[in-house]
């Protein structure tokens, strides 16, 4: 009898031509369908929460698939490690039921983006970090951002090769900090379009540079027009933290639980 | 007319076979010189406050050459960033007069340990963390720590093929604290013995699983015995954060400024 299971993944998006299936590109999917077919004994086919683009990174990415093999939870993570390249960890497992999706039933996404605010480029954590070398005043990037929560058409934000069927989107948080020589960015919202946080970064960082004033971000969101907004941050500054879904689904957080109950 | 300058380095150790020249390894020393002596346009000889081991990382190395060559700061940190490889950036440069010496002019170096405490192994990161998979509790180890503050023998915490002329440092700081999935641990202190954060990390591990009492590494302390200390915890974890000089050289703290003063 077949089973359905949810996985949390994380991964170097650094490695990968991004998450989805192309060819003979390497990419997260297959190398995670890979993996988990081994543990399976028979081919697997994975769904994720947000297909990433090349180079994003995940930290609490989540996947489902359908297994006809019967393995103890602990199984389809260990083995699935055991099986992956470096770049990419298993980080939980849970049995779901049949009507669970991975990215149908995703109720909220969270992404945090890194800029490496400093006038030298970044040598440690280079692939996590977009380098931009004009000094940014977070405060004003963050008084920028306010313009943006709430329930809006994020056109202005949208790539042009977006396929969602409409641009609106409810963002419920978005902070925007400083630490040390970083400057982060951490945006929750129910979905996400396509370059939808990285159009955002862009657009944040004219502001934080002294290009732009804050209410402009509010104009630029009115305006529904990709040209109005600022270029597309790096991927590299890109990942996705955590994923959302109804209680019922008991679906852990983030990374879930560091060690499985006893 | 020669002109002593110093300068602070970043690096991602798990590129290099440590900082020190060995023939035609790859080490940071190496690469850094070649790309000083293209700036200087004659061979230069670089000095650092402290040898990292193999895979060992810097957030704020520093060192020191003397140069024939006439050049604005900027020029070797901007000159110096464009002949290195992305795993290594130069952070600032200074002139400073000729009695300076990165290594013997310092007066005191911080460095931090992180572990990823978890049961998945890392895959965002995982060249800068070392992986402990049973669960480690850091306010036992931050209690374990306490034992090793001020001025000791810590002949215990010394790998064997150390080269100091006596085993006895102070330490001035230390401090263990969770963030998430990693326990961080940070230790000042006026120098280091070969290997000693590790051992110590390695034996504060023992703490933080159980295996030991925190009573136990004041034992180990007084032991003077390299024997009774934990393991050697690997070198992925080690990171080289900021080093200390007397104020008249000038020196800037850790990375030293996001930005040159106009």
């Amino acid at each position: 009898m077949p089973a359905r299971i949810a996985m949390g993944v994380a991964y170097d998006g650094s490695a990968f031509q991004g998450w989805q299936l192309q060819h003979d590109e390497p990419t997260v999917q297959l190398v995670v369908e890979r993996a988990l077919s081994r543990v399976a004994d028979h081919p697997v086919r994975v769904h994720c929460a947000g297909r990433t683009d090349t180079g994003v990174h995940a930290a609490g990415q989540v996947i489902h698939f359908d297994a006809n093999a019967e393995r103890a939870v602990h199984a389809w993570v260990l083995g699935g490690n055991s099986n992956l390249p470096d770049e990419v960890s298993m980080l939980w497992a849970r049995r779901v039921d049949g009507e669970f999706h991975a990215r149908f039933s995703a109720t909220g996404r969270r992404y945090r983006y890194a800029i490496w605010n400093r006038w030298t480029r970044p040598a440690l954590d280079r692939r996590r970090l977009a380098w931009w070398h004009y000094p940014l005043d977070e405060r004003r990037m963050a008084e920028g951002a306010r313009h943006l929560l709430g329930e809006h058409d994020f056109t202005s934000f949208r790539a042009v090769a977006c396929q969602a069927k409409h641009p609106v989107r409810e963002i419920r948080e978005i902070e925007v900090w400083r630490d040390g020589d970083r400057v982060l960015l951490e945006v929750a919202a129910n979905a996400f379009l396509h370059h939808m946080v990285r159009n955002i970064a862009g657009t944040l960082i004219a502001v934080g540079q002294g290009e732009r004033d804050p209410d402009w971000v509010g104009e630029v969101l009115e305006g529904r027009d990709r040209m109005l907004a600022g270029v597309t941050a790096p991927s590299a500054g890109l990942c996705l933290q955590e994923v959302e879904y109804p209680e019922r689904f008991a679906i852990p957080g983030g990374a879930g639980p560091a060690f499985p109950p006893r």
